[in-house]
């Protein structure tokens, strides 16, 4: 079986959060060439009422934090939301990647049909199995906060591209020979 | 095997086409109340340089579909680009819909092993299998489109939130007996 939950989660997780650290760079190579403090980049928001870049940061890393360890039956480590710059959010990012590599594939057995509930209040709760939970809670909770990070930073002028997006689909790249392909 | 390409690749691209059609309502309504011309927002966007509302749309539906036709081996329809309002927009979602419902469970066996190769220039190409088609292309280049056109309305006061980025994430909710959860 190729296809697994380890492998669409971690496998999802990993390569993209190391996406959003390379991207929070360019953030800060972008400040400095400016000549204006990163923070601001770390307090923008696209509307008044929605999260900063650094609550989207939190937020990501604690969703692929807190869904592996839903998945694996453990209890995930929670760590402090209290990053003001760009490299204690990189630190951040990096802390969350050494716990995602901390898990073990054979953790991940069966996964797919654990039971997870998260309550919510009113006595409701969401009811899922693992499958159902990555698919419809985590990675799309995942996707949202990496992206609205990235679109935070390319409406503030950063400049980034699906090739940052997407640095660990370069992997994939082959070269052939003429007609090859 | 609860985990299969159909039902990450399918389950994944019809419920949050779904959620995106029901935001572009959103848009409508907002524009609606604020007594604006809603292709106001068909053309908005968070840079200069990036793609605008419309683009981001026309691209979800066009990762979904072509993804769902390289995972199972066949040519994509083509749809042409050509939208200028919501209602088009939500036209365009609602065929690519019924494209990926056309598609049949069984037609994805064993489509995590299939090679999937997209020519690059220069006679480079990604080569793929489809596992890491799935997770390493089509999802992230799915979820950019998909949040950037809810960062994009967003951006610009609609008054959308999570619960309706996850609105099929409701169906996972259960009600309990007091201190049953």
């Amino acid at each position: 079986m190729k296809i697994s939950v380890y492998a669409i989660s971690i496998g999802t997780f990993v390569p993209m959060l190391r996406a959003l650290s390379s991207i929070l760079d360019k953030g800060a190579e972008h400040a400095s060439a400016r000549n204006f403090d990163s923070a601001v980049l770390v307090n923008a928001r696209l509307a008044p009422d929605m999260f900063p870049l650094v609550r989207q940061v939190q937020i990501a890393c604690d969703h692929a934090k807190n869904s592996t360890a839903r998945l694996i039956g453990q209890e995930p480590p929670v760590f402090e939301d209290n990053e003001q710059t760009l490299d204690e959010l990189k630190a951040r990012i990096a802390r969350t990647i050494d716990y995602l590599q901390s898990a073990r594939e054979t953790a991940f057995e069966g996964a797919e049909d654990r039971d997870i509930k998260i309550p919510l209040p009113n006595n409701l709760a969401l009811e899922m199995n693992g499958l159902q939970f990555l698919r419809d809670w985590a990675l799309p909770h995942f996707y949202f906060h990496v992206v609205t990070a990235y679109d935070i930073l390319r409406h503030n002028g950063v400049e980034i591209g699906k090739r940052d997006y997407l640095s660990h689909a370069a992997g994939h790249i082959r070269q052939h020979s003429e007609g090859g392909v």
